[in-house]
């Protein structure tokens, strides 16, 4: 018979499945088709393994995919919050904090109090292993609207000043991906698709 | 300027984003929309960093969430090869040993060696880690066709007896998974949504 423990983390495992129908307004690479939430948190996680190297400091990267893996659990209750939306200004509402609450309390304590506590870490963003996976979560929208003639820089009219600033966040993750970061926006202003 | 290390692991970063339109046979939980590798990848590493406890051995979570990232992204070349196809017979064909050379093989040849030597590894199926990351890969996909009144069973005419065969995968990597695995197949044909 299977224990009350287990069937806690089946539920919570069948529950996190709705982040597939989470839509972002970034789309795939060179693509028309909007990203969701479970695609854009598996390719964090790569892209996290993969680039580790450029960290500013030195980072436990198994917290860091920890981290990205599921820090947009709680769009599942709160919506997915757009970066550049300046209402919702994507700071930790009390709406996110009840869903991770919610969400994280479906799995045995222990469980839960982990995630929850690695959710707010995330959503702080001062621990180094935070900084990097934040700077993961910049760094792929940027890439992504640069190879889709300004996705959303485009569609929603945000100026290059407001981009730099969203995006200076990398820098505190990794001054090396801030270089590059810098040189894809240069070149996204001298190709039109960002204006200054 | 951008080094021509970092040129490549954003090259591979870009190239596996096509993983998003790998379409797989089985279908989201309780849902007619089927899954595609990434949102699969995604939901293994989650899974796999909840049930860790259950493995049968000791296992470094951080290399099986390493594999279950990556263990599909030579179907960007390959295609998706269904676990109850036995023409195909989910082995490491050749097909998909050049797939991974190819995909690999973009990123630094450092970072390209421990790739593919990882997805080696989880093919071949035989240390603690590759057991338990293959035991995710068969498990939720069980669950999903649960969900989904029999889903891939039903739809492909799957006996009982080959789908209990190939679950036992489940057994390898996790006693108490496998367990609970078989409760879930009686069930299931208990319900008449598997057929004995």
């Amino acid at each position: 018979m299977t224990s009350e423990h287990l069937s806690k983390q089946i539920a919570f495992i069948k529950e996190i499945d709705k982040i597939k129908y989470i839509t972002r307004k970034t789309k795939l690479f060179y693509s028309d088709r909007h990203e969701n939430d479970a695609e854009h948190s598996w390719h964090l996680a790569v892209m996290a393994l993969i680039l580790s190297e450029h960290a500013n400091e030195s980072i436990d990267i198994l917290k860091v995919i920890k981290m990205v893996l599921i820090h947009d659990l709680v769009e599942i209750d709160a919506g997915d919050t757009f970066l550049y939306d300046l209402q919702k200004n994507h700071t930790n509402t009390e709406e996110e904090t009840k869903a991770a609450q919610r969400i994280f309390g479906m799995l045995p304590e222990a469980q839960a109090q982990e995630l929850l506590t690695l959710w707010l870490e995330f959503e702080e963003g001062s621990s180094n292993e935070a900084k990097f996976a934040r700077a993961m979560d910049r760094l792929e929208p940027l890439l992504q609207n640069a190879s889709n003639n300004g996705g959303t820089w485009e569609e929603f009219n945000v100026p290059y000043a407001t981009v730099y600033k969203k995006q200076q966040a990398i820098e505190n993750g990794s001054a090396m991906l801030w270089r590059y970061a810098q040189e894809i926006l240069d070149e996204s202003v001298n190709q039109g698709i960002l204006k200054k």
